[in-house]
């Protein structure tokens, strides 16, 4: 009886993942294909699909179908059991926000990305204040039907849709311990690194051959071609499904590092999308375990193996095979000088391992103040101004540079930005376990090998699917409780190595 | 009461065109761009999304809106009235055929699709045969529903998907006017071409150089880029909505011609979709008539205004300009001649205007014999190898130039191969009236002018929609009735132009 059921659940959700998929082919095609003009087109395609999607997962029959099966579990193995708390766990979040706030809050965001736009070639916030603030309102009041319905306060039923399982106190406990060492370790940083040369890497670095070497390195790593596309977009993003998954990423011919590090971060989502249980693919019990767990896996990759010394000795080679370079500005010395540099800068896609997580706090605090009402809108730009020059000791001179920059508050992403820095402090965690677990990992990706790294996180990470909390898979990855007391020492022992060697010299 | 039951019928086939719409993106990808390996999570979108589409479609719901509405249409302009027969006629179509039988015809076209493949490449029948039966059994069922819910004759019903409103008997009296005349005209026409000079037309046309010049004459013909694309695939086809279409070619460096006028082909087709009433675009009343008015389009283009002399002065100064050609070989009259070349061939795609409609003509008689169970599925190779000898006296030397050459009976494609026949002799007839009405339209054509050609086609086709039938239509635009009499004119007047001078010279 409740196998059956399952069974009618399971074909149920697989035909949500077809839709799933076919919902992010289209907008993988919006961004990477789609002709300039048609844009009206795909929004109607786009709101009909997810519009179905939404009616098919809150139908009745799903209710129905979850409350007997969930009744009686006798009999169905752990993953089943986790599937059908999963299964709720989707079904709940979209109940609890009709298709009518929904559709109200597609549309307010769309016209707010197209204000944030115009404000942003005008540089003036006015533009963009009164959409943002509509934005704010239907945030607001999707934060209080979630918190409602799932029994979570507000802010912490946002993050919940991004990160299942973490919670404004872990949040909060992670800032704490990297408010109280990074600043003094940002300064520290650069009183190192400004005493040591730092040659320029000049020349012109076209985009096809930018291209093929990022095509080798992805191919080393595992990337499956006859699987899977690397394309162009204006910015980087991972789409589509294991067993056809697309990255895409920016090459600028000035710059031989950022449409690199952007597809290698990608295939990081990619390598975490791909590795996840074969078995339980078009299942909610198959999917990545959240935004954070997500960023922990393309964060490992670009920040913490791509800017390391092992691969800065393989990926020398592959420069001079794919750019004909020499001299000494070419040593791998002054290549991973360049992958670490430290800088106090205004943008946050551009920054740092070190100043990164300022940048995040900022808006993280920003975020909650502006849905409780406590910051209006009208006043986001000078708190945002005032709150670099207090965290980072630097003051945007304009809009663009300050609280225009992103765009995720314009589309109503509140409670996403969080992800990025937990990602980082999840990576961290992860890495210093890894390479206990696998002493040879650094000599095998001075040897371009990622088969240790990637059977580890396999095991650990990517195989777990959605089947535990993040907190339950840090314990039995790390053997601890999620903490930021690894990022801490891995930045540590990265950005102040020989340091005291180096002011000797 | 009547208008907003009506407006609520709009509303769902808003929703109905824009499922269409995401199918016929996941379609196009698949065969552009979709790596090789992801054929499987392609498959299972699109049965999702196909399935959900006929469950919309054949909701008790439409049929009570459309009941109430076509009860009483008082107050419903002309537009809306054939609004609703064109929602009925889909409704009708998917309720006669349930979900059950599309997916096991669907399955089946599946495998029969591979197993044909095979078949070709070990160039063994035997290997396709049984599928093809599988095929057929399932295709005889779907008629048989169809003819019924239709009150129409079994294969009539099948035509009628595909070219609403065409019958066996207009068919058959075409077909019966085209043999009357074309094997004494492809006779005279080889003898008449035999007496006259052709110098080969050959060197490297790299793809990117063809790909700049059908860029071109598709821009002049005025197929809009920021609404569309032009890409590579196996085999030339459209897809996509109004508002972001996409055509595709396939170039072949060691012929000139094959992949531009195969985009040309596909632009027609294109070029009709775009003209398709503005206002009623996402409804059924504004949808193409179906596939024979479709293939008028693409053919008018490719063949009576590509393949004519005042194209080939428009063209010969761009050939000149992408490829650097010059010499006797490039001249106009030889240009031309290789266009207009006739030869008993025995492969469908590379036949000429002459022999083309012989190759339907053929299939048209088997496809029905195996539907009827007069031809055994297993006999079908030497009733086809009969058939080629008898009616166009050469004689296929295996099953890859025989039966197994066409793609279209292994998906289930039953029905459609005489929309090329018809769709010739409607273009014709389009052609006959337009250059009656267009005087200007061969000079315009010669100097790269398309807005007469194409401003007449708006208003007496493309602007049409499905407002009224295929037989309505030719009536209004050419004033005749639909029949083979222009097209027998024009390709006598083309192929045997100048014959008595070309024989005495």
């Amino acid at each position: 009886m409740s196998a059956s059921t399952y069974k009618q659940l399971e074909q149920e959700f697989r035909r949500l993942h077809a839709f799933r998929g076919a919902l992010s082919l289209l907008r993988w095609d919006a961004a990477v294909m789609m002709p300039r003009g048609s844009a009206d087109v795909r929004g109607d395609q786009l709101a009909a699909l997810e519009t179905e999607h939404h009616a098919l997962l809150t139908a009745p029959r799903i209710t129905r179908l979850l409350d007997r099966a969930q009744a009686n579990t006798q009999g169905l193995a752990d993953w089943q059991v986790a599937n059908l708390r999963e299964m709720r766990r989707q079904r709940d979040h979209a109940i609890a926000t009709p298709v009518s706030l929904i559709s109200r809050l597609t549309k307010a965001a769309s016209r707010a990305e197209a204000h944030w736009l115009e404000a942003r070639q005008q540089g003036k916030f006015e533009l963009f204040a009164p959409h943002l603030e509509e934005v704010v309102h239907l945030v607001r009041d999707k934060a209080a039907l979630l918190g409602q319905a799932l029994n979570l306060p507000q802010y912490d039923a946002l993050v919940d849709e991004f990160s299942p399982g973490i919670t404004t106190a872990d949040i909060d406990a992670m800032f704490k311990s990297l408010s109280r060492r990074l600043p003094s370790l940002i300064r520290e940083s650069i009183a190192v690194q400004e005493t040591r040369p730092l040659l320029p890497l000049s020349g012109k670095f076209p985009a096809s051959k930018q291209r093929a070497l990022a095509v080798e390195i992805m191919k080393a790593i595992g990337f499956p071609f006859d699987r899977g596309r690397l394309d162009e977009s204006e910015h980087p993003f991972t789409e589509g499904v294991p067993g056809d998954i697309r990255v895409t990423t920016r090459f600028d011919p000035n710059d031989l590092f950022s449409g690199l590090l952007g597809a290698l971060h990608e295939t990081g989502h990619a390598m975490y999308d791909l590795g996840l249980p074969q078995d339980w693919r078009d299942q909610p019990v198959g999917r990545d375990r959240g935004m954070a767990l997500e960023e922990s896996q393309s964060l490992l990759i670009e920040m913490i193996i791509c800017r390391s010394r092992s691969f800065v000795r393989y990926l020398k080679p592959l420069l001079e095979k794919h750019f004909g370079v020499s001299g000494p500005e070419w040593s791998e010395a002054n290549l991973y000088a360049h992958l670490i540099r430290v800088r106090r800068s205004l943008i946050r896609v551009d920054a740092d391992e070190l100043t990164y997580p300022v940048h995040i706090m900022l808006r993280y605090e920003l975020e909650k103040q502006m849905l409780s009402g406590e910051l209006a809108v009208k006043d986001l730009p000078e708190a945002w101004n005032a709150g670099m020059e207090q965290r980072l000791g630097i003051r945007p001179g304009n809009a663009l540079e300050g609280c225009l920059q992103d765009i995720h508050w314009a589309v109503g992403s509140f409670g996403y930005f969080p992800s990025y820095a937990l990602g980082h402090v999840i990576a961290a965690q992860l890495h210093e376990s890894l390479r206990a677990e696998v002493p040879a990992l650094d000599e095998q990706i001075a040897h371009g090998e990622f088969g240790g790294l990637f059977g580890w996180l396999r095991t650990n990470v990517h195989g777990v699917g959605a089947k535990v909390t993040v907190h339950e898979l840090m314990k039995a990855a790390t053997g601890k409780p999620l903490s930021a007391t690894s990022f801490v020492r891995y930045v540590e022992s990265k950005y102040l190595e020989g340091a005291t060697n180096s002011a000797a010299a």
